[in-house]
Order: structure tokens, then C-alpha cells, then sequence
């Protein structure tokens, strides 16, 4: 395969908006010498309550829009787009698609010791059964316990997670520059909001009263709760992350096709946006955990709509 | 997980013959830590001609053979009884199944760069369609050609694909043992039958003029032509097989549940056949390409069928 070279093609990511950054985070991590575009169709958020045929028309717009720029595959980095749009999606590009549910689907078979899996997952996500359909694919033995959380996605979004100073200096420490005022906002600060940690522990009563040994947490804003979620699962249940596990995933796609980019070199990221650029930005930095410099606004419904 | 221990229950192995043997010695090189025990269920072999329940029957007797054993997951290593007999044995059973054709599918949806995947496996394996339906649920734009070989797995046990001497000798190697006769054996003998190059060719063709990059040789006696499939097939075709995939799933499910043995320790595997333990042995070392001491004849019908 290496006799092919390197392929200097970005990877495409995109999401409704900003909860695809923490898939786009661990991409970013996993594979440092790769591209990425990652594409937020701010404008048109939220895809959640919309009908199915709607997210998928948005997902083939977007699709084409970014195989049109040359990407070498589309990542889905939003699980409610993956349950509404994915196989047709699929079946439209020529690129290779990965989501985010597969790996994780995956995952929580080959980590669950007693076939107890629970999840927690937007309402949509939670409604089209697609993570059942996986887990039953892969261990028609297991039992999946599903649980729409509504109220969790507003409240991350609302910014009340941490603080915007522990925030900005997190995305500051990548690049090596002192961080005088994070250790005193961590130790001094009001981190985490009194009313997320009451709703995720709300949220996990069920799935601890199931006996899950477990959970998928299927939405791509759940990372940015991951120590309040563990805390309120306890040790002994393991987490799986669409993030984490869709890196995985991208990982070993490009990698068994040969698709790899020259791993001696630092790879580049950049952003685009249907909405507004500051908006992105403001929020995008406590999901990506990194500084965003730049935002370019772009037109993606101009192609031509494919139903 | 570490405060758990070592987990060290055995890993159970089984298929209707001597085929798994190449799917536990991808096991026994992945991980050499771990126990094993084979059980080959030579009484009631072939399992492709038999109908789709009888088969499911005595998937059902051995699966509970093996955990009465104490077993601490079972791997189906045989094509032929996954395609027949997964879903009702991972109800059945306790312990986790792990199981030959998911592992595949999902590497040649990996692997495939022009989304052209052919399978070679027995009829049965074929007719059932699990291939399909796997490989379109991971990527519903990827293109199976399915092709039965009715004729291979016969020629394959009839022993004609290398010299007896060069399959004693290459199990002698694995013990440190100087190997006198094995480079002349290779240098002089007549390691292939060319009735199988032919055949090998022959069921190439079709998977090569539909411009498949990727072939799924979906049957565990395949991997002991590995040379003549990658011959037939070209460089640029990504071969899959049933044993090299599995042992990866295997290890992967034990890293991620706990579940695995101490590493530094060195495991211990053993056999055992509804059938006559001598055949095992003489046929068995050209699979498992490690010497075979002691096959234990056990009866594993007598349990209740559970239909």
C-alpha cells in the first residue's frame, strides 16, 4: 500500500454544529498528521426535531458539498443525522462514509461483561432503534436499555459546564503556552452546574436500576460532561464515547485502505460554517478544546437537492 | 479492570472439524497468554449439507459443552455453523460468542477502496446471505459478489497442498527445533497440488472481472492456500480471512471486558473431537501448523437438545 504514497486528501466531518468538534477532537488527536474540514450547518440547527426526510436531504446536500471539495471520506460526527441519513448517504457518495453508532455499537458488545447496555441519547437518535438493530447484529444476546435525555443537549449548549476561562486556557495549553489561571479556576471555581449534575444523575438512575455494566453515551456532547457522567455511573461501568470510538474507527478505515496521509507531517484543520462564523467560534472552542483562528461561511443548498 | 485479576478461565474453540484450527492458531499467536480448548465434532461432519436446525442442534450442544467447562467465551470457528447458528447461540449461552463472518465483513468494508468486495466461502455459507446483510449494514454503498466453491474444502482436506513432510516440520519449528528437512522439502518438493492452482484461478475470475479490491475468504480452510489465493488474485487485492480477523476480535473483547489471562504467563490449549482422535491429529497439525500431542474424545449429545 505505502508503494501508493501518501494521500494528501483532507477528511471531511460535519454535524448540525458544534458536537461534532469533540469527534473532530479526537481525530485531531489520533491521526495529528491529517486535514480536516469540518463543516457545521449552524443555520439550519437543530436537526433534532425535524422530520427524518429533512435531516437526510441536509446530509446529502452536505455530503456532496464536501466530496466536491476533495475529501477522501465523510465522517458523520452527529448521531441524529447517522440514524436519519446514514445508509442513503452511503449509497449517494462515491467516498466512504463513517459515523459515529457503528464503532460505538461495537464497542459496547466487546466491553460489556454481563450484556446489560444501557444508552443515552437524544430523542430522535433514541426513536429510530438504530443502536438496538447494532447491538442485536452483533450479540443477539444482549439487552439494550435506551433512554432519550431532551433536556441535556440545551443545558451544554447554555455554556454552564465550566467556566469560559477554564475553557479558552484548556484550548491555550495545546500549544504549549503557560496556563497561570487554570489551576486556580479549577480549584476555585464552580466548574460544573449543580443542575447537570442533578439531570445526569436523574438520567442514569434508570440504567443502574437495569443493571447496565455499560452505557453508550450517544451524542457527541456528552465528552464535555464525561467526568460528571462517570462519577454518576461509578467505576465499575465502562463509557463508550461516539468520539473516542468513531476516531477509532477513522483510524483503522484509513489505515486498511491505504488512505493514510504522510504520518511524519503535522496536519491542518479548518472550518466552515452555514451560520453565522462567531457564533461557531465561540461556542466551537469548549467542544474542540482548541482554538478555532477562522471560520468561513458557506453555501451548501445550492446544489442541486438530491431526495 | 486490573483490580479484578487475571482472568483465567480458557477460551472455548469449535467448529464440525479440523478447519478452526487456523483460526485458533491466529488465536494461539495473538495471545500466547491465554488457554484454549478445541473442540472438533468429527462425529457428525460435514456441517454444510446438513439442514440449517441440525446444524443450529449441535451448535447448541457444544456451546453448552463448552460452558459447563468453564469456559470464558466461546469463539465459533466455522463459517458454516456461524451462518446457521449465531443469533439462537448468543441467546443460548451465558458467556459471550464471538464468532467468524462479522470480524470480516467489517475489515473488507474497512479495507475495500472502491467499495467492490467479493466473497469466496462454501454454498451454505453463501445461501444464507450473512455476508450481505453485514457488509450492507456497515456501508450500504458497498457491492457484494458472491461466489460458492463447492470443490475447494475437498481437495483442501485430501492433504495435497503441501508434503506431509514439509506440515510435520513446520510444527517441529515452533519448539526451537533445528528443522533439517524443511528447506529442501521447499526447494524440491511439490508443495501444490496443481489441481488447486487451477481451481484457485478458476474462482477467481469472476471476483476479478466484477473489479473487486477486496475478497472475503470466508471459510477457515482457506487461509492454508494463502499463497495461491494471493497469487490468483494479484498485489492489489486485499485479502480477508476468517482466522486472522477473528483472533483480532477475540483479543479485542477480552482487552475491553477485563476479562484477559496474565500476560506474562505462557497458556496452554488442548483438543478434543466427538470423533476418532488419531484423525484429528494427522489432519489437524496441517491447520493449526503446531504439533497436535493429545486429542480427547468426548461426547457432547448426551446434554438435553435444546431446539
Amino acid at each position: 500500500m505505502s508503494l501508493r504514497g501518501p494521500d494528501v486528501r483532507p477528511i471531511g466531518v460535519f454535524d448540525s454544529g458544534v458536537g461534532g468538534l469533540t469527534v473532530l477532537h479526537e481525530c485531531l488527536v489520533t491521526m495529528p498528521h491529517e486535514d480536516f474540514v469540518y463543516l457545521g450547518d449552524h443555520a439550519r440547527l437543530p436537526y433534532g426535531p425535524r422530520a427524518r426526510d429533512e435531516v437526510r436531504r441536509f446530509a446529502h446536500e452536505i455530503g456532496l458539498f464536501l466530496e466536491r471539495r476533495g475529501v477522501k471520506m465523510v465522517v458523520v460526527a452527529c448521531n441524529t443525522a447517522t440514524a436519519a441519513a446514514l445508509p442513503d448517504l452511503q449509497e449517494l457518495l462515491t467516498v466512504p462514509v463513517v459515523s459515529v453508532i457503528v464503532p460505538e455499537a461495537h464497542a459496547a458488545v466487546q466491553a460489556t461483561r454481563n450484556r446489560r447496555i444501557g444508552l443515552l441519547a437524544t430523542e430522535l437518535t433514541v426513536e429510530t432503534g438504530r443502536y438496538e438493530t447494532l447491538v442485536r447484529t452483533l450479540d443477539a444476546g444482549a439487552h439494550l436499555t435506551s433512554l432519550a435525555c431532551p433536556r441535556l443537549v440545551p443545558l451544554i449548549e447554555a455554556g454552564d459546564t465550566f467556566s469560559d476561562e477554564i475553557a479558552h486556557d484548556a484550548g491555550v495549553r495545546v500549544t504549549s503556552v503557560a496556563c497561570p489561571r487554570l489551576a486556580p479556576a479549577i480549584q476555585n471555581g464552580d466548574p460544573f452546574d449543580e443542575r447537570i449534575v442533578a439531570m445526569v444523575r436523574e438520567y442514569a438512575a434508570p440504567l443502574k436500576q437495569a443493571g447496565c455494566d455499560t452505557v453508550i453515551l450517544g451524542c457527541t456532547h456528552y465528552p464535555l460532561l464525561r467526568p460528571v457522567f462517570q462519577r454518576a455511573f461509578g467505576r465499575d461501568v465502562t463509557l463508550v464515547f461516539s468520539a473516542d470510538e468513531t476516531a477509532r474507527e477513522v483510524a483503522e478505515t484509513l489505515a486498511r485502505k491505504g488512505f493514510e496521509n504522510d504520518a511524519a507531517r503535522e496536519g491542518a484543520y479548518r472550518f466552515l460554517t452555514t451560520g453565522d462564523p462567531e457564533l461557531f467560534r465561540s461556542l466551537g472552542e469548549r467542544f474542540l478544546q482548541l482554538p478555532i483562528a477562522e471560520v468561513e461561511q458557506v453555501e451548501v443548498a445550492e446544489l442541486e437537492a438530491v431526495a
